[in-house]
């Protein structure tokens, strides 16, 4: 056996256990020491190294623990049998990121924290933390708080006219993660086709894909989405937008809301209605959901916190007709809750206190003044020129834009001022760009000056 | 045309063009007005009804978006065809939930607010919640926040021995949803067949299972995972928990981990290392993972913050190999990110002061006194009936119970006095019963007194 050299630190750095298992593993690792090689007893060792035999104990504990070496009753310790160490080589540190500099940045984008009272919702949050802590000792239901479930049945029964009771409420983080669940849950009904809007929401389609479904678009018209073209004779599921299509705006009128649950109740199928900023509708009220014309039992019903809290709290939810809600509770334990518990514990103390119905009635005076505002500018800076068009509800314009440049150059163009637009490609057409402009997260006193920047450069 | 008969109610309760719009709406949907009638001109119905020409133009509008009636230029407003309006009436309001009683409920269960220090957390979400709230103003990065990203890479570097920059670091809403990603990732790859350990972690298996992957299960012995049995000439991973296996607790040995990097290169597959609580273990150091002995290219390191932080909060990571991280970059904007970007920041800020590695050092004293006690008193009360395995490291013990009943009995027995303890199904036979028993969550000065009562029901 080699004598084992090491020269200990003894500035209380490392403590020298550490040390000196460091020392044994990298002599075994490379080769120095071999398989089969009896290591010198605790006693021995100790003694040359002059440290205690606890230390020397908890070194060759850890290389046991670890498998560098193996301990035969009786007789004492041995190298292991490792094959292969010598091919592989850790990644070098060096490579790693530099530390050195790390701050959070500030946004490249205008932003208005007028749109939402951080102060009160920090308020909330401090409750759940120190009055409800004990809580965040056990993870969330599968199915979302019932706390939350509560308020969500009152909410949607108040201001969408939906009907119904806490245990049809699923809570999950974002529209993507509860379309995740309704393809577990058709997987299980054996139904393999959806039909989407063209245009309409795309995250939602990548979950459909990717759970092979069949999908067909269905084109949108004026007054919603082409029902004659949907599926029949197979049972299926239509994702729809009734209330504010996605992105046209356009809005479903109750005839062809009817038609559609007889579609559904015809075919067997169901009908996935997204409501997600229906209550954001700023001159007359918002049009009632379409689950509430139904009996119950073909209408999923999709709402989310989004648009009318703050754009990163991850919390959306769905209404599951009963027969779907005895499905989802005998396989809800198969999944795990991926939204916030604090989130949706606070969320819940916020609107008991009436402080979500505070914050709604608050963006609806805020936007519909920043829409008149918007549409304004356009009439006077880009007459001819840009045409908003959907200007009485949700987050967002679209934008006619009479140009033959490239759509996402003018996204380029409002970014480079701060301002956040998309290209809505479906709406648009060789002589005139569609874009989606969301005007709500520019302030409004700067909101005809920006207005006029965006479209001089657009000009160009 | 029928005489219009409304008799406003003047409290001011429900502004008047509503209850005019609710009146209207009602009378078409019963039939009362027919499709095609028309309504009287808004001069008209202003006179008749005493109200101003603005109240009824606000209440035929929402009825116009609605989709109730119908304007004709130059004519008039007529009432629209709605078909099937008869058939379907909305739920009874009255099914719906009774709204008067919800209050937070207590814990059935024993927890232990020693275990993490809420008021720290507090002060760093408040601190997000003033002087970073404009960041909330956006949605969360789908690969996670930066900042988050940049503290995970330098905390697996010091505690864990895994080398990665930021950039392949991917946040998730816990382990399911990491899987979920890997899923898409492999899919994308061509991968289609999955080896877990047998026994192993349910949950990610049905995760695999949804998204139509083959599994094979693969016996765990004292050193891990059977390597000889894993599938052979075809791609495909492993999902592994190689520094504290659950729920086993045994250790893979550096041999035998070197032996899996072999069977990953030649077999051009994928190691899946779950490394879930393994900065528990409470005697010696923790076992360094697997990915450090790896160039970096065969191993996916997973990690998660509920054993180290608190159960409720939903934050895991993932660390890919360089050529994964290409191919997820090329995807990620598929989808959005379901953790809670407030959680996020304010972890980012926990770990950056400290508080973190704080944390995980205190959690390891304390947990290390509550196993040892929760040994001795299984030791003064148990003594060869229930014997605990995997008392070194970790949030759980398993226990062996020697006993012919129902694990599911002594299971709901422990809940009746505040204990979590779950069946280990694979780990049970005949004349002994395998439980998964939550330490943990006792306070210390209750554990002996819990671990007495639990032993004495199940000995009745």
């Amino acid at each position: 056996m080699k004598p084992i050299m090491l020269q200990f630190d003894h500035s209380g750095k490392t403590p020298l256990y550490i040390q000196l298992y460091r020392y044994l593993k990298e002599e075994i690792t490379c080769g120095r020491m071999e398989a089969g090689e009896k290591l010198p007893s605790l006693r021995r060792l100790s003694r040359d190294l002059s440290i205690s035999i606890t230390t020397t104990e908890q070194a060759y504990n850890q290389l046991l623990v670890e498998g560098y070496i193996t301990s035969r009753p009786q007789s004492g310790y041995y190298v292991a049998s490792i094959v292969g160490s010598g091919v592989y080589s850790s990644a070098d540190p060096a490579a790693a990121y530099d530390f050195s500099t790390y701050t959070f940045p500030d946004s490249s984008y205008k932003y208005d924290l007028s749109c939402f009272d951080f102060i009160k919702w920090k308020k909330c949050m401090s409750r759940v933390l120190t009055d409800y802590s004990h809580m965040l000792l056990f993870e969330s239901d599968p199915q979302g708080e019932p706390a939350l479930r509560y308020e969500i049945s009152k909410y949607v029964y108040s201001s969408r006219g939906v009907t119904c009771r806490p245990d049809q409420i699923v809570v999950g983080a974002g529209t993507q993660q509860l379309t995740t669940h309704l393809c577990r849950i058709m997987k299980r009904m054996d139904i393999g086709h959806v039909a989407t809007e063209d245009p309409g929401y795309l995250p939602v389609q990548n979950i459909f894909r990717d759970h092979g479904f069949a999908i067909t678009k269905i084109p949108v018209a004026d007054d919603g989405i082409r029902i004659e073209k949907l599926p029949t004779n197979i049972p299926s599921a239509v994702y729809v937008s009734p209330s504010n299509q996605f992105p046209t705006g356009s809005v479903m009128p109750v005839g062809r809301r009817y038609q559609l649950l007889e579609w559904a109740r015809e075919n067997n199928s169901f009908i996935l209605e997204d409501d997600y900023d229906s209550e954001l509708r700023y001159f007359g009220k918002p049009v009632p959901a379409l689950q509430g014309l139904d009996s119950g039992s073909r209408v999923v019903y999709l709402g989310s916190f989004s648009s009318t809290l703050f754009p990163a709290i991850k919390i959306s939810y769905m209404v599951l007709p009963p027969a779907l809600t005895e499905l989802w509770q005998s396989m809800k334990s198969d999944y795990t809750q991926t939204c916030s518990k604090t989130e949706q514990l606070t969320l819940a103390l916020f609107m008991e206190d009436g402080l979500y119905y505070t914050n709604i009635k608050k963006l609806r005076s805020l936007y519909a003044q920043k829409l008149q505002t918007a549409q304004a500018a356009f009439a006077r800076y880009g007459s001819g020129f840009a045409t908003p068009t959907n200007t009485s509800s949700g987050i967002n314009i679209i934008l006619k834009v009479r140009t033959r440049k490239d759509p996402a150059l003018l996204c380029e163009a409002a970014a480079s001022i701060g301002i956040s637009v998309l290209p809505a490609a479906s709406l648009t057409d060789q002589d005139t760009a569609a874009l989606i402009f969301y005007y709500n997260q520019i302030p409004l006193d700067e909101m005809e000056e920006s207005i006029r920047q965006m479209i001089e450069l657009w000009q160009e």
